[in-house]
């Protein structure tokens, strides 16, 4: 199993998924559902491909650690967005990196580094390729003279574990499942799960300020950063392992979010977390979606700190099985490795029931068996989430539009935010496909100021026009979310899909302070250019 | 009261502090401690100052809010470290500002550094000028042709509270008390105590990484800023309000400990506490200091977050009138504006218990009236705390060298970091003074991975010679902080003084990064030159 490849176009390796067999049930089910007509497109097949011939050739040096073949580049050409799936079924890869690299080594990093930097091409940092916003795809053809994509898999060692601090040394290519693995042996858990998390990097996670596990507090990767190590084309940067610092702006926070701009992170010291020995957990029923938010802003003012406090619309709750589709519902949960949560817990049901929210009677009661993670309602979501890639591709397969878009904006603004950007998703959807499709909200992340909601859209596209189609109501949306004040993404990133939105979000004097900055570390500008900011030369 | 000027060469309004006859108490007490004769050096007078006459004059337009006079000039001349309350005694005045501007609203600030940058002077943003790093003092004579110090305390008002969010626009002038006074009839509070907080402002919070009231958690001013509205020489810049966002790296994060040197911060969205209404307080006495701090580790990694958990050595124990000065004490505290914190202070109290940590049979107890902070242990640290800078200034008088460093450093090597640091301060204070002295210490704050101890040197020295004793101590000291792996600063920012250290801290390329993310903003590197780093030109 360990040697089956990735797929070039799609989530997971090859053959995972559902099989034909549920494939078809799910197609047959879903165009029910949308009641029309629907066909699963073949997967695209290698032999399909013709790329673009490479236009540049690694130095002899670096031969044993580069591939140029169409698997490795079709591979690398796009990332995971539903655009780069369509992409992939309509067999369009017509830019795709003229080389990957595969360093097995920080030295390695380095020196494909350097050979970039010498022969002038762009460099393209690579961890699972999960990007849904065009992050690791190459700049325009007519702009470089050669992409190198850089493939970190194999930097993938925990190379230290600090179990008196509670903090790791973990190389940046390492996947999440094998993160966790190496850590097994140990009391501690990075407790990191975005919902790329079995085919997504340490390094990926910290270059795009992932969202995580926990639904308060620390909800990013950025908190659990405690130094890192990049390899930057002017030198490597070193950060010390602090739990805390006051000199000067944190150099962490430079590279975290960067998106491979301004170095490769190849190394990490990440705080970890003890293994929970308790959790409670309780699925609350909510009249409706505002009464539900209701709750969910008491609760993240009183400094409770739920595990995990999100709240699925109606909608959201029947497609992830925890709910009948009349009601809201929120999925709360407390975890300790050191104390029993069950008066945190108390006080968090309280904060419900003022909001009339209805849990059974014995919700909530802490239980220290390893098997709870896996059960109730917050199993059943656990598995939905990791498995919704998996989903995505087959119903992308039958031409449905299938992607969603997230932010954050502030508690008083939210019920007009929430309000105007459903309308103007419904009113784009309606008028794009023709039909209203599904437009649902969950909250994935929530903080004292202002919740992260996170809208899913699926509707039946029109075959060969899905991706203008997509655009068009991506525009729209993104445009109403910038102009309510939210951000373009609360954990997605920029990469080149976002950039408009990115530019319209922050200040412009910022941003000349990041080309600015970047100079100082790329000054060929080699660095996934293109991604985030355009370079100045 | 409220006309009464500031000190000139001191800390608070003139006339503040202990009045003659504490005064002579204080000296008569240190004498018998340290068996040696004491004198109080008199205060120094403005009338005793002849300063270097202004280099500029200010255009007859920004004439109605500059100063050039000699209370002016002075009393921006210096910060309030040990050093500079020296050279304030010894008349030292040499390089003054100027010119001192006082803005009273954002578009005067722009106006004076865009004469500043017409004009190429040295643009020195000002709060309430308690650095303690050389952070607000002009840069050297025959580095510019003129030094503006901009004293921003005008900007003094909160303008917009937000109580559904819980967050506050509030101008960055405005000093703690001042501050707090406009929330008073609000349910909420800043809550952000630094020692400093009766002189120093909200923009010097941020700009310096200030360190607050919360032991743990939210321990810098860092995590309470939403947003941030900052002047530069190339424009406004303005960030977004937003609970949280993954765009990039983060902006307010660059301006966040910029120390001045990217910009004025002039408002900010701060994010407000609901006033406490539980209160939990305890003092644990522990048998030794090393018992304390394995009792402090395992608080920390617990998952309780309490608001105070600061633990004193013996020495500090005794000075603040929490200990006998045979044991090491924990003041810890829990609160809440929502909940009763009695079962996280119980689980607290157990950590405690478990490294032998004795406390009385009621500690503990939850309280509710409003009273309560202001009493016990806790009521009493706090008095002292806001108390010492007064106290220190008395010291400084009997030429007693008086003053402190603070870092941060991972648990794993804290022993045997604290260990080598009080060596090498006892060796450098024997060295130097010819005997011991009093080296305590201190945690100020904590992490799950680390805590950060705080220094205090108080030793009687030469009088004449106490600068030069103390910068032998200070460079002995950080040297081996940086070398055991410390950060130069916790909360006391870099500054001019820091600098050697923070270079030694920091990796050259990001410091390189900085100064190219200066020049963006700030292309004639008029702000705070030489502060934090060398502007590039």
């Amino acid at each position: 199993m360990a040697h089956r490849r990735l797929k070039f176009w799609g989530w997971g390796h090859e053959g995972d998924g559902p099989n034909e067999d549920a494939q078809r049930r799910l197609c047959e089910r879903t165009a029910r559902r949308f009641g029309r007509a629907l066909t699963l497109a073949p997967a695209p097949r290698l032999e399909e491909l013709a790329l673009r011939p490479p236009r540049v050739k690694p130095p002899a040096a670096l031969a044993p650690i580069c591939a140029t073949d169409t698997y490795d580049r079709a591979a690398h050409h796009w990332g995971k967005s539903f655009r780069d799936l369509v992409r992939g079924f309509r067999r369009h890869y017509p830019n795709p990196p003229d080389v990957v690299a595969y360093p097995r080594s920080e030295q390695e990093v380095t020196a494909v580094l350097e050979w970039c930097d010498r022969a002038k091409l762009a460099a393209i940092p690579y961890g699972g390729g999960s990007s849904v916003v065009g992050g690791v795809e190459a700049p325009p053809a007519d702009s470089c003279s050669g992409a190198v994509s850089i493939d970190l898999r194999h930097l993938d060692r925990v190379l230290e574990v600090d179990s008196i601090s509670r903090a790791a040394r973990i190389q940046a290519g390492v996947y999440g499942p094998a993160l966790e693995d190496q850590l097994r042996a140990t009391n501690f858990t990075l407790r990191h799960f975005p919902q790329s998390f079995e085919f997504s990097s340490l390094g990926g996670w910290i270059a795009t300020r992932s969202g995580g596990h926990f639904a308060t507090l620390y909800t990013h990767i950025d908190d659990f950063v405690e130094a890192l190590r990049v390899i930057t084309p002017t030198g490597a940067i070193e950060t010390r392992r602090l739990p805390g610092s006051g000199a000067g702006p944190s150099p962490d926070r430079m590279f975290i979010g960067s998106e491979g701009t301004l170095g490769i992170i190849t190394e990490a010291w990440m705080r970890l977390q003890e293994r929970p020995r308790y959790r409670a957990g309780a699925s609350v029923a909510f009249d409706d979606f505002p009464a539900a938010m209701r709750a969910l802003r008491q609760l993240s003012q009183a400094g409770l700190y739920p595990a995990n406090c999100r709240v699925l619309d109606p909608g959201e709750a029947l497609t992830a099985g925890a709910g009948d589709g009349s009601e809201a519902v929120m999925v709360l949960a407390f975890e300790s490795g050191d104390h029993d949560p069950a008066a945190w817990m108390r006080r968090a049901l309280e904060c419900c029931a003022d909001h009339k929210g209805r849990f059974a009677p014995d919700a909530g009661q802490t239980r220290t068996d390893s098997s709870a993670a896996r059960e109730g309602a917050a199993g059943e979501w656990r598995r939905t989430f990791l498995n919704a890639p998996y989903l995505r591709e087959v119903l992308v397969r039958m031409a449905i539009i299938a992607e969603t878009f997230e932010t954050a904006i502030t508690w008083e603004r939210f019920e007009q935010f929430h309000h105007e950007l459903m309308s103007a998703a419904r009113a784009a959807v309606a008028r794009v496909c023709g039909h209203g499709g599904s437009i649902t909200c969950r909250i994935t992340h929530v903080y004292p100021d202002g919740p992260a909601p996170y809208y899913t859209v699926t509707v039946p596209g029109r075959a060969g026009s899905e991706l203008e189609q997509w655009d068009e109501i991506k525009q729209a949306v993104s445009d109403t979310l910038i102009r309510l004040g939210g951000t373009i993404t609360h954990h997605h990133a920029v990469g080149r899909d976002h950039r408009q939105w990115y530019e319209r979000e922050t200040p412009a004097g910022f941003r000349r302070a990041l080309q600015a900055a970047k100079r100082a570390f790329d000054p060929n500008a080699i660095l996934n250019p293109g991604v985030l900011f355009d370079p100045i030369r």
